[in-house]
Parts: C-alpha cells; sequence; structure tokens
C-alpha cells in the first residue's frame, strides 16, 4: 500500500525558504527578549489531560488533540468504553497554547526559579481547529512571562518588550497600535449598567464582537437578547463617554462608583502614562473598553497589538493571577503576552521579506568518478572555505551541467567552482 | 480539584540554565551543518499513523503516541470499538523520528527542493519507552540526509559534517570514534555462513548483541538457537578475518565469493579511503562487521558514532534507498545521519559545560512607588544599554536586598544598578 505523501489535515511541511525566514525572525524575537532577561525555557509539547481540560482555556479546550493510553491502561478501559465513554481511553494531549504548561511548569520548579521569573518559551501549539486559509492545526507561538510581580511594572515591560520586537521584526510600516483594557473593568461596567452578573460572559461575547458588528450591532443583539433598553444605553453611555486616552480611562475611574473599576482604571492610567513616557519610542497605546479576549483564565489587565492595515490582532495577553494557585494551593501573581508567530510571519513574508543571507554560498561541483585520494583533497579545499566562514555546497557534475549551474545560481550559489578527473 | 505539577510520565520540564547550554549546542550544530551546505526544514510532529505503522522504524513502531480521532469520526467508530479495535480510534500519532516524515516531506515537496536535496532537522521526537534514567519520552534529534546522491560521496559528506560538529561541540576530549558496515556485507556474510536465509533477521538480532555479550556469547547464543557449529564457526571466522582497516574490508570483498559482498566492502573500503585522505583533520573510522542498526528501513551502508569512555552510541544513520519509493512508486537514493542530542548534551553537561556568556548582565533594582514619569525615564536608561548589547533585567527593591542581591549575583547579575524615590 503506497503511503501518504500529504501532511496531517491541517498541519504542513516547511519548506527551506520559508525556514530560513522563520528562523531569522525567531533569532530577532529572541534577542529583543534575552535583553529583557527574559530567559527561555521548556515545556513537554504532551500535558496531561486533566490540566488541558479544566476550564482555562475557553473554547480551545474542544480543540484539544487527545493522546490514547497505552498498553493494558487502554484495554483495561473497555468497560467505560462500552458505554461510550471516551474520555477514558486518553491520558494526555497536546498542549493548546504556552501558557497553561507554563502555570504547571512553575508550580512544578518554583524554588529553583528567579523571582520574579521573566520566562520566554518559543515553542508549538496544537489546536484541531476547522482548516481554513492561514490557519494551522500547528502553529507557533513566542509568549513571555513575568510570574510572580504583582505590580503593572510586569505589564509595563511586556508592552515594552513585544512592541520593542515587533519593530524590530520591521512592522512598524504597517502601523500597529496596542489596545489595553481589564478584566475588572468589564465586570464593573456590566454590574453598574444593570444587567444580571450572572450573565456577564454572554454579554462580554456579545461585546468582543464589537469589532465586527460596530456598536449599533451590539446594541442591537442585547436588546434582541431581551436585556432593557435602559441597561443597554447606560452601557453604551459609559462605552463611548471613556476610551482611548489615559485621561479619559483615568476619568472613568473617577465618575464611575464601583471599586472594581476604580482600582483597574488607575492601573490602566498607570501603565499608559509610563509607556508615553519613553521619549526614545514612540508607542502607540490605547484604552478599548470594549476588549474582551476570550480566556478564560485573565483576571485583570488584558492587551492585545492590532496591525490596522490587517485589521487583525497578532499579539494577546494579559494577567492571570490565580492559575497557578490551581496547581499548588497558593496564588502567585502572573502576567503574559503572547505574539502569535505565524500571523507576523505572513503579513511579511507576503511582502517579500526574505532573511539576509549570513555567508557566502559557494558550490563545488565535481566530475564522476574522482578518485578518493582526489576527493579527499577537494574535501580538504571546502573545508578551508568553511573555515573562511564560507558555506559550501559539493555535488557531482549533472550531464546538463548549464541547468544545474542555473539551478545553483537561483539558491545563491554564483560562486560556482568545477572539479574534473583530468 | 488540583491540577497536576508534575510533568506526563517520561517527560521533563527544562530549567533555563539547562535551555541555554540546549540552545549554545544547538546552535553550534546548525553552524556547521549549514556551512555544509544544508538547508533547515521542518515536518509536522504529527503523522498519519499509517505511515507510522508501515514497517519502516522497527521496534519503535511499538512505541507510538496515538492520537484519537476527533468528532464524528471518533463517535463514528463505536461499532469497531465493540470488537475491541481500538485501532479504529486513532488517525495520527507523534513520529518517532525525523526519517520517515522527511520520506514524506520528499515525496510532496520534490519539485520545489534542490537536488541533490541536503536537509537538516531539529526536533523532537516522541517514544513511549519504559521510563528510566536518561531516557526521555519525548527528545530532539538532529539529522542531515542527502537524498537524489546514490553515490558514496553522500555518506562521505555526512560523515564529515558529523564528525566537525561532534568536535566543535567538544566531544573531541572524550574520544569519539565512526564504526561502518554494510546491510549487504550483513546479509552476505549470514548467507556465505550457510545460515537459512529465512532467518537473517534473527541472527542479526543476535550479532548486535556483540557489543554486551563479546563474541563467546554471540557464539553460545547461535549455538543454542540450534543453528550448526559449522555455519556459527564459518560466521565467527568472516567475523574475526576482516575488521577495523579499509584495507581489511577491501581484501574482504576480494576474499568471499559473493556479490553484494565484494560490492558493498568496496564501497565501505572506498568512503574510509576518502575519510583518512583528510590532511586537516583526523578522523577515527573503523570497519565494524557486527554492527547491525535496528531500523527496518537501511538497505546498505550504516554508521555510528561511539564515545568509548562511555560505551554508548552518540550518533547513528545509514541509507534508506526504498523508503521514498513507498510514496510515490519511484525509489530516491537516500541517506541519513542522527545526532542523539539528549546524549551528547548529558555527557557535556554533566562534565560542566556552559554556555558562554553572550552580553553583559546589568540588574536594575527599583525603590517601590516609583511614579510613572520617573519609571519611564529609568525604562528609557534601560533601553540605552540594551542598544549597547547588554541584558537589563528589572525588578523592584526586595525588602531584604542584600539577598535579592545575592540571588541576582548567583545568575550572573554582577552589575547591580539602585534607583530610588528619593
Amino acid at each position: 500500500m503506497p503511503f501518504i505523501k500529504k501532511p496531517v489535515t491541517g498541519m504542513r511541511d516547511i519548506l527551506p525558504e520559508e525556514m530560513e525566514l522563520r528562523e531569522h525572525l525567531m533569532g530577532i524575537i529572541r534577542r529583543v527578549y534575552t535583553s529583557y532577561g527574559f530567559s527561555a525555557m521548556e515545556t513537554p509539547v504532551v500535558e496531561h489531560i486533566e490540566n488541558l481540560t479544566s476550564k482555562q482555556g475557553g473554547d480551545n479546550e474542544k480543540l484539544i488533540f487527545r493522546i490514547m493510553k497505552r498498553g493494558e491502561k487502554l484495554t483495561g478501559s473497555e468497560a467505560e468504553l462500552r458505554e461510550g465513554n471516551f474520555d477514558a481511553l486518553t491520558d494526555s494531549g497536546l498542549r493548546y497554547d504556552l501558557t497553561l504548561p507554563l502555570a504547571r511548569y512553575y508550580a512544578n520548579n518554583q524554588a529553583k526559579l528567579q523571582k520574579p521569573f521573566k520566562a520566554l518559551q518559543m515553542g508549538s501549539v496544537f489546536r484541531a481547529d476547522r482548516p481554513q486559509r492561514g490557519r494551522f492545526r500547528q502553529f507557533t507561538q513566542c509568549d513571555i512571562d513575568i510570574l510572580g510581580d504583582p505590580t503593572n511594572l510586569a505589564e509595563k515591560e511586556l508592552i515594552l518588550a513585544t512592541t520593542e520586537a515587533l519593530t524590530e521584526l520591521g512592522m512598524e510600516k504597517y502601523g500597529f497600535k496596542v489596545y489595553i483594557n481589564d478584566r475588572r473593568i468589564l465586570f464593573g461596567m456590566v454590574k453598574v449598567a444593570g444587567f444580571p452578573t450572572e450573565d456577564t460572559e454572554k454579554i462580554l461575547i456579545v461585546l468582543d464582537k464589537a469589532d465586527k458588528i460596530g456598536p449599533e450591532g451590539v446594541d442591537e443583539e442585547l436588546l434582541s437578547m431581551g436585556y432593557d433598553q435602559s441597561c443597554v444605553s447606560r452601557l453604551r453611555s459609559i462605552l463611548d463617554s471613556y476610551k482611548d486616552s489615559a485621561e479619559s480611562v483615568r476619568q472613568m475611574g473617577l465618575d464611575i462608583d464601583n471599586e472594581d473599576i476604580k482600582a483597574a482604571a488607575l492601573n490602566v492610567a498607570d501603565i499608559m502614562d509610563s509607556i508615553a513616557a519613553m521619549k526614545s519610542r514612540k508607542i502607540d497605546i490605547c484604552f478599548d473598553p470594549t476588549l474582551v479576549r476570550g480566556m478564560g483564565y485573565y483576571t485583570g489587565t488584558i492587551f492585545e497589538v492590532k496591525v490596522e492595515s490587517f485589521g487583525s490582532s497578532v499579539c494577546g495577553g494579559g494577567r492571570y493571577d490565580h492559575m497557578i494557585g490551581r496547581f499548588t494551593g497558593q496564588d502567585v501573581p502572573a502576567v503574559g503576552f503572547s505574539i502569535g508567530f505565524e500571523r507576523i510571519f505572513t503579513i511579511l513574508s507576503e511582502d517579500g521579506c526574505k532573511a539576509p543571507r549570513e555567508a557566502e554560498k559557494i558550490a563545488f561541483i565535481i566530475e564522476k568518478g574522482m578518485d578518493p585520494a582526489k576527493l579527499g583533497e577537494i574535501f580538504e579545499k571546502a573545508a578551508e572555505e568553511r573555515q573562511a566562514g564560507h558555506q559550501v555546497f559539493m555535488a557531482w557534475m549533472a550531464k546538463n551541467k548549464k541547468f544545474q549551474k542555473e539551478g545553483l545560481a537561483s539558491e545563491g550559489y554564483t560562486d560556482i567552482r568545477e572539479f574534473f578527473n583530468k
């Protein structure tokens, strides 16, 4: 039976040219983040199914690739199986993000880590999403997280580092902007507007669509769900009165009589002020009271970077102060920012971005039948060139040498040297 | 319910210090291989279950992590399930090596790849092995492969490049040696010695243990399996007469009247000659007629690098000319060499090897309560240092400043600057 040539659905093979650009871009991200003192670390791509399905991951939990138990543990599950309990067959799965495994990692290794711990992760995550253009089932995320700092110095550093990485990646020409909000502002607004607090999640799901359906769309949908005009109008009035500037969110904290909003608004304004106080870099940051972010685990500040011309979010993050506590019984403040590497890669590569050539590329083409000793001498010559920092590609001389040389030239081998038996 | 803190069985969290050394070592391997014109490329870690279980992977096929079908495809398998057919539940699995996915990749992308295609892969592979010290269920391999070259120029380059990588990694001080053999020599010897050819695999499994049980052990085990003393003695005599040097394997080809052995012996001797002809580097290479290598897919030359003082193989590879044909219907000559990264890493790191420090590490510790504008100025100072190529770690001043500074110093932050509100 012939084997299957295509990659599994939704995943892909990465060709050399693409790989070169990917490694170049990841190198830039790594360099910037390292300069901020973030330490690279790694978790396994396989995670306990109990952790993956612990209601931290929102909709991503529906997209888990589950791994089957093995050996006796598998066959021992036959009874459950006969009752249609497929869950009994699985003990682990592929991680859907880098945050949940990081929380487990911190809980497991706390004593050996610096405080605060500044983590850098670049790795594959997996989601069995409906296959569609530009969406993959295995994709790379580049995350930085600060664990153990309860103050917003952590948010400030994450925003500085991530925007610097974007700038170094060459994303400035596409115009990117940081949007910030706080979960507590969202909860507070819903309450102050008079909605039933138990409906908060439902209402936030509607608010999250503001980007796509506009303010009128949000209001209509809320009304169609049966909420009072007065609640909808109050929410609309808050959303329209306070937005964009640090002054505006600070004013929100002064005007609205809700403890959560007061604390969160001051916090957001303070973050924006420090970022704005940077003279050497102009970072576009804006308060967006409609920013929601889907993940269940966020507890405070949330943020996103959008590239206007592509209308899409390229980075996202926020504070998740309670997740580590689920592992250890004791909360550890935590906040993270994730670069959606595939999105950035697509923007840059479709715009013709290429990895700079780092070494001179030389091709040695050798007439067939060269004797071993003479070949040894040619190897020696190649070694000298490599020693000098060049890249040497070796191949037999093809029958159609012209065609071979054209092929090599198209791969950047313009210096082609020929070796004959003579 | 509290979450599970430990990684899944057999996998592990990589701490920052270990990660630094890993990245440093991988950087060396990448640099050497790139200088030989190998192109980095990548396949998904998830592979079709049909490909993974196609009898190419030898014993590794018993160690596959299988991924469950999702949605209707899963629930639709209930009928098979009731008959205990667990295989019906899975459509994919985690790759157990980088070679099989590479063959699929080549078959899928052939038209877009250089000829010969020199592939470099550094990635995770997965085997549900019995957990034991130094063995992990997710581990890194660094493979180079040459696809499309039927000649032994490919073997020669793989050996040169891999040994150069080992030298650059600092492995020379542990004394490593390349062992080479050819599957055709193995098959030929079994036949010439008079064993039944259908028992070849069984006999090779015994031969493969020569390392552990010695020549007497091999002979005894073969006798105990019921083979004739005459066969065992003939095999022993061949094994003892031809070994180590290029002259010896060449002589084997002259002495023994078997076409496969003649062709393969000349081939092995020729490879050894070219490697020995290198003047600038002394590469220890040795013919070992007892070298077997387990993978089902090898068809010709096979090789291994052993570190004598650790008695273990750190690299392995060989020729697998028929695998790509299983995907395309047309064979493509192929040969690869794989560095067992974890083994190398363990040897070096247990010997105290550390990643060299690349940037000056500066810590800014800041008194709590700093106002946003002043914090902005501190961010600016940090940006200047980072611009100058330094690494700046920022944190609040701890109550126990002495302890904090000691901690920072132990992580290499000897330049610690303090910022007060005043």
